[in-house]
C-alpha cells in the first residue's frame, strides 16, 4: 500500500480553512489531507455531498470522506503537519483535551490571524509555552488572500514564514499551485503581528467610511497604518524587514480596501452607529480585529509604541467613545 | 484701497483647477485669486452663473468675475503666485507667448502630475531650464486628493514641497482650510515623480482588473509598485525619504484604488480589450498615465532602474502587447 510522504490536517471549518483544503487539493505533490471541524452536521454534509454547506459552498471537496471528522485527537494523530484555521479566540476551546504529547514532533502551520485572548500571545508563542511546540517546528501562513478569491481560483500570493526556512520551503512545495504563488520568509513575529494588526486597521478604515470620510482620507489613514505597524513590529522583533512586502503592506491593503473584508464591514457598521453587539449579530461572523485590538492594547502596555489608530479603535469598541469624535481626534495626529 | 498681501493665479480649467480655486477661496487668509482657462465659453458661464460648466459644476465659484479670464499674459502679470493646473502634455501649448521675463520673480506651484513630453522633464526642471524659474521659487502640490472629494469637502491632506520649506509653509498657509490639511516637504523630485508614477500604476491596476485578476493580486501589485517607485526616486534623487508617507504611498493608494481615478478606468478598459483610441474617446478625458509611461520609459533609459510594472504598461499601451499575456508575465516577477 502506498504511503504518502506527508499527511496534512486542516483544523477548522470556516472559509479560510475550506480555501486551504482546496489549495492543498489543487497542489499536485504526493500527500494525504485530513480535515477536522467541530460542526457534525457540516461533516455529514461533506461526507454526502462533497461541499462545505456553510463556507465557500461552491468549492468541491476532494478530501476522502473517511478523512473528514469531528474527532480532533484522531485527526491530529494521523498527521505530521497541522494547519490551524480556527479563530484565535476559540483556539483554547478547540484544543480542549489535546496535550503537548499529542503535538510532539508535529509541524504546526498557523493560518490564524489573531492573538490568543487572556494569554495575549501570538500563536507561535502560545503553542511554544503551552504545548512545548519548538519554534523550529512552527510556521505561519499569511496573505494577501481572501478565501473567496481562492474559491474563484484568482491568482494569489501567500507568504510562508518559519525560523527554519527550509521547513517553510517544504510546506510551500505542498501549497503552491496554478493559482497560488508562495513566498518564503523567516519573520514569524512580523508576519503574525502584521496579520493581526491589519484587521484592526480594516476596522478603522470601515469606521472612517461609516462616519463619512472619503477615499482621500482613507489613503492617508492606510499610509499612516503601515507606518504604525512598522513601528510596532520593530519594537517587538527588531530585524531588518521591508514592511512594504506583500505579507505586510499587501495583506493590509487587501483587508482594508476589499469588499470581502468582514473587519472593514464591521467597522463600517460601527461608524454608522451600530453597537458592537448588533453589528456582530447582523454579520453572523467574527470580526477578528475586535478581539485583536483588545489583546494588542494589553501587549502594547509593555512596548508603549505610539499607535494612534489602534488606540482610537480600542476607545471606540471598548470604551464607548463616539466614532465621529475619535476619528476627528485621530485625524489631527495623521500626516 | 486695500491691497491683499498675495495674488494667486490658478492656471487651467479642469476639475483639479476648480478644486484648487475652491480650496483657496475657503481658506480665510487675505489674498486675491485669479483664474485663467482657455475655454471662453466656460469663462463666460462662470462670469454669469459662478459655476464651472464642465468640471465640479456643483462648486460655487467665489472668484470675482473680473479675475476670471482667457488672457494668460494678463492674469500672470497680476499674480505673484502661479498655481499650474494644466495637463503636462499641454503645458507648452498653454505657455505659447509666455516668456521667461513674464515669469520673473513669480513663485510657481505645480499641481500638474506629469512629465513634459519630448523634453521628458518634470515640471520643475522644465520651468528651470526653459523659463529660468529658480528652484527656490518652485513648489509642488500633491495628494492623495481626488478633486471630486474636495467638492464634497471631505477631509483631505495635501503635501506642499519646495527646496525652500519656508516658502512651502507660506503657500500652505493660504491653502489649508477646514477640510484641507497641509504637510510640508523639501522633496520636489520624489513628490513630482511619485505623482507621475502613481498614474502609471493606476493604469496597471485597472488593466489587471479588466483582464480578470482579483483583489488579492491587486494588493500584491500595489505593494510591488511602491517598491518600484522607491527604487526609481532613489536613483533619480537619492535623499533620505520615507516612501510610506502620504505624498507617495497615500497618493498611490487613492489613485490605484479609488472609483474616481480616470487612470484606473482607462486601464480597466484596456484590460477589457478597448484600443487606446477607443478608450480615450469613450472617457472624454486624458488619462495622464498614458503619456507619463512613455516619458518615464525615455527617462529611465538613463537610470536603468528595474521597473517591471512600468515596462508592462508601456508594452501594452505603446507596443501593442496583449494585456493578458503581459500581466501573466509580470505576475512571475512580483513577490
Amino acid at each position: 500500500m502506498h504511503t504518502p510522504k506527508h499527511k496534512i490536517a486542516v483544523i477548522g471549518g470556516g472559509s479560510w480553512a475550506t480555501a486551504n483544503v482546496k489549495i492543498l487539493t489543487d497542489n499536485t505533490t504526493d500527500k494525504e489531507i485530513f480535515w477536522w471541524m467541530r460542526n457534525a452536521g457540516a461533516v455529514e454534509h461533506i461526507h454526502k455531498f462533497r461541499h462545505n454547506p456553510n463556507y465557500l459552498s461552491s468549492v468541491e471537496i476532494g478530501v476522502p470522506a473517511k478523512n473528514v471528522s469531528t474527532n480532533l485527537k484522531a485527526i491530529i494523530e494521523q498527521a505530521d503537519y497541522l494547519l490551524l484555521n480556527v479563530p484565535a479566540a476559540f483556539l483554547k476551546e478547540a484544543f480542549t483535551g489535546i496535550t503537548p504529547a499529542d503535538l510532539a514532533g508535529k509541524k504546526i502551520v498557523s493560518a490564524i490571524k489573531g492573538i490568543v485572548p487572556d494569554e495575549n500571545q501570538i500563536i507561535g508563542e502560545f503553542l511554544n509555552q503551552h504545548y512545548n511546540v519548538p519554534f523550529s517546528h512552527f510556521l505561519v501562513i499569511s496573505g494577501p488572500c481572501h478565501a473567496e478569491e481562492v474559491a474563484l481560483e484568482k491568482l494569489s500570493y501567500l507568504t510562508i514564514a518559519s525560523r527554519d526556512t527550509a521547513l517553510a520551503a517544504e510546506f510551500a512545495g505542498m501549497f503552491n499551485n496554478r493559482y497560488i504563488k508562495t513566498i518564503i520568509s523567516d519573520d514569524i513575529y512580523g508576519t503574525e503581528y502584521g496579520a493581526v494588526l491589519k484587521n484592526i486597521y480594516a476596522i478603522a478604515s470601515g469606521i472612517c467610511h461609516g462616519v463619512g470620510y472619503g477615499d482621500n482620507f482613507q489613503a492617508v489613514l492606510i499610509s499612516n497604518a503601515i507606518r504604525e505597524l512598522e513601528r510596532f513590529v520593530a519594537a517587538v522583533h527588531p530585524i531588518n524587514r521591508d514592511i512594504k512586502e506583500s505579507a505586510y503592506l499587501g495583506d493590509l491593503l487587501v483587508t482594508a480596501y476589499s469588499q470581502f473584508s468582514r473587519n472593514r464591514t464591521f467597522g463600517n457598521m460601527i461608524g454608522k452607529g451600530y453597537t458592537v453587539k448588533s453589528a456582530q449579530l447582523e454579520m453572523n461572523m467574527i470580526a477578528e480585529g475586535y478581539y485583536a485590538v483588545n489583546c494588542l492594547h494589553q501587549v502594547n502596555k509593555q512596548y508603549k509604541v505610539h499607535m494612534p489608530i489602534c488606540t482610537a479603535v480600542y476607545a471606540i469598541l471598548y470604551q464607548k467613545q463616539s466614532p465621529a469624535l475619535e476619528m476627528k481626534h485621530l485625524a489631527e495626529e495623521l500626516s
